[in-house]
This record gives C-alpha cells, sequence and structure tokens, in this order.
C-alpha cells in the first residue's frame, strides 16, 4: 500500500550499490521462486542458490529466469565453485557459468582452504569474465582468523575485481562474524568496519537477532545476506523501523517528549 | 476426511468466542495466502499481518480479501498502530483502518511505552468504530510487570472495550508471558487465570512445546495467537489429542486399563 | 542441470531398497505438496502425514494421489495408528487404510506404550494386508530403552514382518537416538549398526547436522527420517557432498595435493 510515514529510511532503488539483501534460495520449486519475487523482487538484489542445490534442482534454468526478470541477480553457491576447483576443474565451472549465462560468480575458500594467491587469481580471471563476490572466512569451527586477516583478506580481494566482500556466517549463523551462540563478534566487525567500507560488505545475517544488529549498528542501507526468502518482509520492516527491534532507530530524538 | 473417533475433543463452529487461533502472516505472497487458506480456513479466526509488513507487501489488499472471503477477521499488527502514534498520527491511522475497511485493531504499547490512560482512550475511541484486540506486556527484557499489574492492565482494557487482551510473547516466544528459554511462566499464568476470563485472553504462543502446555492445562479451546500459518494443522492437532503432546488429554481415565 | 561431477556418489534409481528418504508432511496444501513433488519426487521415496493431521487436512485425498502419482509412498503417521488402537478401534483403523487405499502403514508405540507382543502382532497382521513400517522408541523423555533393548525391538519388529524400522527422534529431534540438544548418542546408534542390517533401518534426522552426522557415519545412500519438504534439496546436497557438511566426505584420499 505504500501509505507514507515521516522518519522511515528511505531505501536507494535497484540496482543500488548499498542496502543490498542477498537471499538463499535453498531449492525452492518454480511456484515458490515466483511467489518470493512477487513479494519480495522490490527489496531483494541477488539470489543465492545456496551451495550445490543448482546441481539437483528440477526446474532450475527456469528459475534462473523468473529471478532475473523480477530484477534479482542470480547466482550458484560458493561451494559449488569449491567444489569444481578442488576436482581441477575450473574451466568446466567457468563453461557452466557461460552455458547458463550466470553472470554473478562467488568465490569462496570456506570449505576448501586454498592458498590466497590462488583465490586472487580465481577473483582476477572471472572478474575479467562477469561480477566477482567473493567470500571471507571458514566454514570450519578450528579455522579461526584474526581481525587483521580478515580486513586483509578483504582488501586483497576487492584490489583483484570482487564487487563487494561476504562475511561468512553460513546458514545457521554461528559461524564467522559470530559467536556459536549466533551473537555478533563485535571486535571483528568494528575492526573490519574500520578499514572496508561498508559499501563493499554483504555480512551474513540469517537470524533476526543479527540483521537487527547491524541495521541497529550501521543503519537501514547495510547490506545483508543469507537471508531466507520467507524472511524478506520482515526484514524490510526492521530496515525501514517498523518492528519492534528497530522502532526508535530512525526516529527524531525529541520525539518521544509526547509521553 | 473427518473421520469420527470418540473422545476427540470438539471444537465450537465460527464465529467462536472460546478456541480462537489467531495466526501471524509476517509477508506472505497472494498465492501463499490462499493455500494457508486452503487448509487452514476453518481452524483460524484471526490473521495478524505482523508488525509493519503491511505497509511493506505488494499486494496486501488482495489479501485482506482473501482472508475475508475465507472467514479470518484480518488486521495490522500492533507495532503499526504504534508506529503511527508515536508520530502524533493517530488519526491518520484511523483514516488507514478506513480506507482498506480493517474492522479488527490491536492496540498495543510493547514497543512504545505510553501512559495506560492514554492506551485505554485509545481503546475507547477505536471501540466505537469496531472491534478492538489489545495487547498486555511489553517487547522489552527490562521491562518488566508483577502479576498484579498484568491483571490490572487487562481488566481495565477489557473494561474500556477491547473484546479480547493479548497477553504478550513476540514471534519468538522468549518475553512477557514466557522466560527467557520459552518456558512458560507458571505463575504469572495462574494469577492471570485466576482473575481473567479465559475467554478473554488470547496467549501468544508461537512455540509448539508452548501450545501444548496451554492445552493442556486450560483445554483444547484455549485461545492461543502468534501462530504461523504452516503450524495451523499442527495446532489444531494438538488442540484433538492428535499428538504425542496432547495424546492422553482428552481420554477417559479408564481407557488405558486395556494395556 | 544435472552436471555431472567426478567423485559425486551415486544413488539408486526409485524404487530403491537403501538411500530412502522419508519426508513429514504436517499439513501442507494441495499447491506446496505439487511444489513439493516438482522438485523433490526424485530423492523422496515416503511422505509421512505426520502424526493425526490426516484426519484435519483438507484436500487430503487429493493429496494421496498427487504423492503417488509423483512416485512416493505416502502414508499416515504412527500416532494416528496409536490413536485408534488406544480406543479399540484397530479393525476401524484397517477400514481407513482401506478405504483411502493406503498400503504402507506404520506400527509405532511411541505414545502409547503397548505390550511389544502386541505390538508384534498388529505387525504381522499388517503385514499380510500391505507394506509395513515399525517405529522403535518413545517420544516421552522417561522412556529409556539400553541399547540391547533397541536391537531385540528392532530385530523381532522386521522378523514379524516390518520392512524397515524407524528409529524414533520426533520432529524436533531431541530424544530417542539424540541426546536432548539434539547431538547424535553414538554409542546407540553404533550398537543398532552392528546388530542390525543398515539397509532395514531409517533413522529419524530433522536436522542438518544430524543428517550431516548420519551421511559421515554411514555414507550417502543411509536411509533417512522425518525431513522437512523444504529440506529435501540441501538433504540431497549433503547426501552428495555438495554442502560444507560433507564436502571431503566423498572425494578421494589424495585429492587436497593439489593445495
Amino acid at each position: 500500500m505504500k501509505h507514507e510515514l515521516p522518519f522511515i529510511p528511505q531505501r536507494p532503488a535497484k540496482p543500488r550499490k548499498s542496502g543490498i539483501t542477498m537471499v538463499m534460495d535453498k531449492g525452492l520449486s518454480i511456484r515458490a521462486a515466483e511467489d518470493f519475487m512477487s513479494v519480495g523482487s522490490e527489496y531483494t538484489d541477488m539470489v543465492k542458490m545456496g551451495f550445490g542445490t543448482s546441481l539437483l534442482t528440477p526446474g532450475f534454468e527456469r528459475k534462473l529466469e523468473i529471478y532475473r526478470e523480477a530484477g534479482c541477480m542470480p547466482y550458484f553457491g560458493g561451494t559449488l565453485f569449491e567444489a569444481f576447483v578442488i576436482r581441477k576443474m575450473f574451466r568446466e565451472y567457468v563453461e557452466l557459468l557461460d552455458k547458463y549465462k550466470v553472470e554473478l560468480v562467488e568465490v569462496s575458500d570456506g570449505s576448501y582452504e586454498m592458498d590466497h594467491k590462488r583465490k586472487l587469481e580465481y577473483i582476477r580471471i572471472l572478474a575479467s569474465r562477469g561480477i566477482v563476490i567473493s567470500e571471507v572466512g571458514s566454514k570450519k569451527k578450528d579455522v579461526v582468523y584474526s581481525p587483521a586477516e580478515w580486513v586483509l583478506m578483504m582488501k586483497s580481494e576487492l584490489a583483484a575485481g570482487s564487487l563487494k566482500v561476504i562475511a561468512e556466517a553460513r546458514e545457521s549463523g554461528t559461524i564467522g562474524i559470530y559467536n556459536e551462540d549466533g551473537s555478533v563478534n563485535m571486535a571483528l566487525i568494528e575492526t573490519i568496519s574500520d578499514h572496508v567500507s561498508l559499501e563493499n560488505v554483504i555480512w551474513e545475517a540469517p537470524l533476526k537477532s543479527q540483521q537487527a544488529w547491524f541495521i541497529r549498528h550501521f543503519g537501514a542501507n547495510v547490506n545483508l545476506g543469507n537471508i531466507a526468502p520467507e524472511e524478506i518482509i520482515p526484514l524490510e520492516s526492521l530496515r525501514r523501523g517498523l518492528r519492534g527491534d528497530t522502532f526508535f532507530q530512525f526516529l527524531p530524538d525529541d520525539i518521544d517528549e509526547s509521553k
């Protein structure tokens, strides 16, 4: 209905550089993808076909079209990239991208720890072909990077050609930039945001508490990823201050005088 | 299939005064709303378009029609009421309700703590226009009311014109009438039920363990709210004793002799 | 798209004896069941209409057809069997199965603890009519069987005519073969797998961590149950090593040399 309320944060129109939302599709049917777009296309920028699901989901090609027609960029999960690379099939992966005309590609090393120079090389090659986003952070509990290492990796990947870097959290939101209980690793995030432009980072934030934390901390137009399709409207409500968790975030300081 | 089993609790037909189920729609697509009604219309009394989602969900007007045509009462989340009131736009909120012919309205103060007299005044005004339900309890951890305060607020809001009062739990079920781990605050609930007629209270109970507790404690026809659309059939199974958690609830005491 | 990658485990074609996936439908609409089959029919063997939901879901008969037409076997949850048996209506339950031409039937005693000889008798009678799967393990926290008892019950039920035995975990995955926090009771599972053929056991594994554990432990073609419909593609990704949790599971030992 788009009824205008004052003090509701504005969101840039698509295509946008900040306020990006990346949604994870883990195997939606064609009809479910249409339904998702019917409510979420305006608020969604990128749709990740999570991990290796694309190889296994019937009707996958039609879904690529649905997302494109609705103005969203579909792409394959980084785990699929890694599954090809560990099998020494990088060339075949590029052929796959070309075959399905997938412009956006994720370069990650969350499962398969490759030499970082090699990762940068993949970013460079793929950036000459289309748009690259690269993911920093491991999916494994026992691989922990220092905040300085996070910053260094992010900066060098952006320099190599990544449009944005993604801060890893998995679908569960319990690793990477989060502690095991899903709470935010604040020291890490503050170090990153001190050294990397916020516009260039997509924070994976599958849990509502995480989404609300980032919006309170960095504003309505922080880039967020790994959002479930059915959470696109609730997330947009958080971004606009229309949910309890961010209710006071975008009001003028003096509005509460009326109490 | 409606195969009749003995000792399955009967549920009153709609429109009913007890055994009410209020479902939270957080941004369903048109087709998903139709799907939900195709299985859930008989078991659902009220559909809340949660918090401020209505302002952001394309096709929202069509959804109002779908719910009405299926015999359910749609309404806006209380957070939307609060978002207008804190902006001194109560009149505009009433205009919005009128524009979309939304008869049922929720009055709450979960995010914006207003003076309780003022809340009662809003209830009085809106009760002269349509049906009011009002929510008691804060969405914030640091705002804790005593059981006596809960009772007092509920009684005064019913006296002011609320058809039912809603006991707050949020979508997560970890606040208000619940402890932080989602377990039930029994002392609070027993004080409330000692002093307020059960027919007049809707307990927000998003988690299955909470739904089962209320059904075991107060019977099949306790009023429950903040049910997810996909949980409408599982909840109805709990109400009828057709799920493990309430399996023995509605059987005669002597049936187990056959063992 | 079915792009072939080397070292991706093969899965037997349907109808299959191992690598079975049993999905729990808790009240899907007709359209949602169609959507589920449109992506999941190849990967799904059995669809359980969970607990007593069949009695309460409008359009239930049409759903049976949808599942059958897609090559999956639909059946009623074991709680429904128990709800009839505790009311001394076993004969009526068989009539119900016949009326709806439901060939597959689950015999369980998770809610209603019946004498085990009686359970075996039900298995024998129903095995003469169609296909029986029987569930071992209680839904109640205070009923704990020793590993030897699990083995004995499973063996005797298979001997009585069960095609497969199901190891209980509930929808929540926090009981039976799991500890209260959802972690796997390894000693129990190893005792079972030492004495009962893996082909004959379906492990209820609603949580991803549980699914990944079984696939790492017993391989891609372990039988798993109580999978949510929207998790069918993510589960298949785990089975194929196309998700972080099982990424290295099906690779040759020497592939990592390339690092």
